[in-house]
């Protein structure tokens, strides 16, 4: 099948249909007519980066993004060390694989450690010397708000005002943010930062899922298919492109219900909910 | 036993031992010298309102809270009348209860609905109606500001900044808020809305639970003991009298794990805690 037109900007992260393989998930975009797709770090790694790059890269697929780097908030120089190191691979692999976004979740409470000022601000700290590191791979990183669910165990940045607070403090070419549906869609703040962060240039992705209830336990693996929650995805594409966003909308669900059934009609699934639910 | 002078400010919210009836909760309280408590409507309803009245009276224990009333988002005028006469009927609840404060957890967003400013709106028409009522009965109104995890299917409020800006339209003898340390804690706004809440005289009441993880399916009934998660008590209780708040401080656990064992022990530990983590 050729590319679908109304496909242009959509793209399929690979998380959402974790029980395809890169080789079946390649070929099933090129039947579906879905020209981009999300990386995620470890079957990537497990494939082999180069492997993948080559794959991606000879199917014709853009890699709008990579998840993803982060987990910036340990305390004690070793573990804050391999955090970098880490995060130093990450931007290696994503320029490997010719995507310009590594996302960034940023990491929860060190156990037993309450301050979520000072994790925020070694999160800042390690931004600084990543950033720098990045840009010389031609890569930006996206920092992601997570919703204020994940706030101890995740990421403590909790809102888009945080995250711009701290990607404003860097060049938007080293630092910008992810605005996911999912992580912000209460938060009736969400649109004025939004502005903010696309007047900036700092809007480096766009991620979608839906919110339904009940939320599982551990509230990693509810993310809904769009168009079957509560949130309205047509305003909060308005939203971004107000801002001046123009680049691909990837659709990321952590959901144990489509991990159950064939990849390849979850996949060709998302792509008509993304027509019928963000498009039209 | 004697009221117990670390805990004059104490009040133990029903909900956190719901395995005691009243008369065991109240039985209880006196043993651990416990003078305060927050009730709730069902069981309050089942044992009679004017009953529960006098049983708490005569045991010289002051009652700080009702809880709950609200669920004001329905749309159709059937569903919106049920819902002001039965929170009228929990103002004059409170009213025989001897307690100034009826809690109201606002509600979601009916079936299908993704607009969750327009559910914020029905709530400020609701409390239009519920306030001078509340106010006629010697009730104050305190807009309880869920975690943005509930927005969709309990509270549309999420933040203390929304609870504001809904309770600033009316006096605050009328309308006030919940500070509830689980919904505020991963919220950088909160203390600067807190401070704006004291100026206004319009933190009502002051609730606490930790924060544990992992969450539960359903995320209701997952509050964490005082002492066992990523809050820090005394910030938040400094934080509140900062802001000029002098009253009760009231703990208010749902947790299957607390409810599953004995309910005096139960209680016993919770005043411990709120000495150890809040007091001292």
């Amino acid at each position: 099948m050729t590319a679908d037109p109304d496909l242009t900007r959509f793209s399929i992260n690979q998380m959402t249909v974790t029980q395809l393989s890169l080789p079946e998930l390649v070929d099933a975009c090129g039947e579906s007519g879905i020209r981009n797709v999300g990386l995620w770090r470890e079957p990537v790694q497990a494939y082999g980066v180069g492997a993948a790059a080559r794959l991606v890269r000879e199917a014709g697929l853009t890699v709008t993004t990579l998840c993803r780097g982060g987990f910036l908030t340990a305390t004690g120089s070793e573990r804050r060390a391999a955090a970098l190191a880490d995060n130093r691979r990450a931007v290696e692999e994503a320029a490997t694989l010719g995507t310009d976004t590594l996302v960034l979740v940023c990491g929860g409470l060190p156990s037993g450690d309450r301050d979520l000022h000072g994790a925020r601000e070694r999160v800042a700290d390690a931004l600084a010397e990543l950033g720098p590191y990045a840009e010389g791979h031609g890569v930006r990183l996206a920092v992601e708000p997570l919703h204020p669910m994940y706030a101890a165990d995740r990421c403590v940045v909790s809102t888009l005002a945080q995250a711009l607070d701290l990607a404003e403090r860097f060049p938007a070419r080293q630092v910008g943010v992810t605005v996911d549906t999912y992580h912000v869609w209460w938060d009736d703040r969400a649109p004025e930062q939004i502005a903010r962060a696309g007047a900036g240039g700092r809007i480096h992705t766009f991620q979608l899922a839906d919110w339904t209830t009940p939320l599982p336990a551990g509230v990693l693996t509810g993310r809904g298919q769009i168009g079957d929650g509560a949130i309205d995805m047509r305003e909060w594409k308005g939203c971004v492109e107000a801002a001046g966003y123009t680049g691909a909308i990837e659709v990321e669900l952590f959901n144990e219900e489509l991990w159950a059934r064939d990849g390849r009609e979850v996949l060709a699934e998302t792509a008509r909910r993304f027509v019928e639910h963000v498009l039209r």
